[in-house]
């Protein structure tokens, strides 16, 4: 269950990427985050935990920064004993931010599952603090991760791995690099196990900023995919053989390109605005 | 529009499969195509014409044969002069059962496209005959044939390329090595660029038996994933530029496996009988 909050603030926002966004030309998803962040105020902490290239924080350091903002600063945290470290807990209590980089969300689940730092972020996103993250830094967000599974369309009874992620959320459960990786057939069985959840899978360079009523807005060059199974009919995934197709009947699906919003509460999406017709 | 019988005998079954059909074991669709066809007194005609190799044809040939039938026979036609000739006519017209092989389904419309036997085929299923067929010659099936486009999950405004098909049914669009090839995205481009036919994504090893009520039943080791637009709610298709994401809101999905059905008039999906408990 996501973290109450103690300040009264309304929980900040909560900012899942696909992977591979935009760096260099007009990087919308960067741009926004900071913007949300407190622009030339924003005081970003990046954590690069789930990869094992040193550079991955620093290079983050300096996209935060060339946006004009405050401070970036990268927490490398590379063992467990590191996310009971105070000194650490106290950068992260100063941040408007944090931003956690991709690389395997198993090494960041393992490393920070369970700690003071963990347990940090979900109270600083309870009281206002955003928090977003690209690639295996959105498969940690919610409740529900997926942590792996095979590509492709059709959804099987062994076809994903879940394990517990960070928990900001617990409504949605996120996939990401979606459309270049080719994994519905994944999110598809991820839904469908327990069909509670919506899927959400993210293309890479598209995110989703969840705002603070659950309502998120589609923002970057990719789609957002939705899978909402709340009125599934049917699922043979309790009776299927590993390997073995399953047949999901009742599913809503929705695409979202930029623009586009999704009220996760109410179970639904919203067009984006007609831009006036050039002549 | 499908051709109307002349006969009075109801509609022959339309088989689509998603190519790569199990060939050397079960072989569960070539039995249940030979089974719908006759049987021991089924006449098949194969035609290869989407594939160049020659020996495509015969692969087939030995395989029906194997399954015991009456006859089968290859019917190489690689120019349009051959679908005019009177005595490629008069094979068709004995068949109980046609079956298109793989191959380029561009190839199958150039050269059949317009003539004598596209005429005739669509007569024949009319009045009774079965018309099946694999990869390519399961995309020409439909009125509206899947000739191209790229893969990937999301729907791109330029994500498909429609010709027109053999137009056995105008109410369905097939994709086939969907899952292998990972197409969901360029089925929902083909469904959302007019949402008044369903469209069935077929994995290989993977078929669906229509039968002359156009209810359908999924044969084979893969899924059949069926993209319903009736309700759909919102697609910016019309005002998207090429290569840009597409926003479709408030389709329906399916995953169908073996077993299940789908009634195409009703669009209904129908759960298959639960098998007993194994203990």
């Amino acid at each position: 269950m996501p973290s109450r909050g103690t300040s009264g603030s309304p929980r900040g926002y909560i900012v899942p990427v696909g992977g591979a966004e935009n760096k260099d030309g007009d990087r919308p998803i960067m741009r926004r985050f900071v913007r949300i962040a407190g622009g030339e105020e924003a005081r970003i902490v990046i954590i690069p935990t789930a990869s094992e290239l040193e550079v991955k924080g620093e290079r983050y350091v300096e996209l935060f920064e060339d946006l004009m903002v405050e401070s970036a600063i990268s927490l490398p945290m590379d063992e467990r004993s590191d996310a009971f470290l105070d000194k650490n807990l106290r950068v992260l209590e100063r941040a408007t931010a944090v931003f956690l980089t991709g690389g395997n969300q198993l090494r960041l689940s393992t490393i920070l599952g369970g700690t003071p730092v963990a347990q940090m972020l979900r109270r600083l996103n309870a009281d206002g603090v955003h928090i977003g993250g690209t690639s295996a830094g959105a498969a940690i967000i919610p409740e529900h991760m997926i942590a792996g599974g095979p590509s492709g369309a059709t959804p099987r009874a062994d076809g994903v791995i879940l394990a517990p992620g960070l928990g900001l959320i617990n409504r949605i459960v996120i996939d990401q690099h979606f459309r270049q990786r080719d994994r519905i057939g994944r999110l598809l069985s991820a839904v469908s196990l327990n069909p509670f959840a919506i899927g959400v899978g993210l293309d890479e360079d598209t995110a989703v900023f969840i705002n603070r009523d659950n309502v998120f807005e589609v923002v970057g060059s990719g789609g957002a995919t939705v899978i909402d199974p709340t009125n599934l009919d049917y699922s043979s995934m309790d009776s299927a053989r590993p390997g073995q197709a399953v047949s999901l009947i009742g599913l809503k699906l929705h695409v979202l390109a930029e623009g586009a919003r999704y009220d996760i509460e109410s179970r639904t999406a919203i067009a984006p605005e007609r831009e006036p017709a050039k002549v």
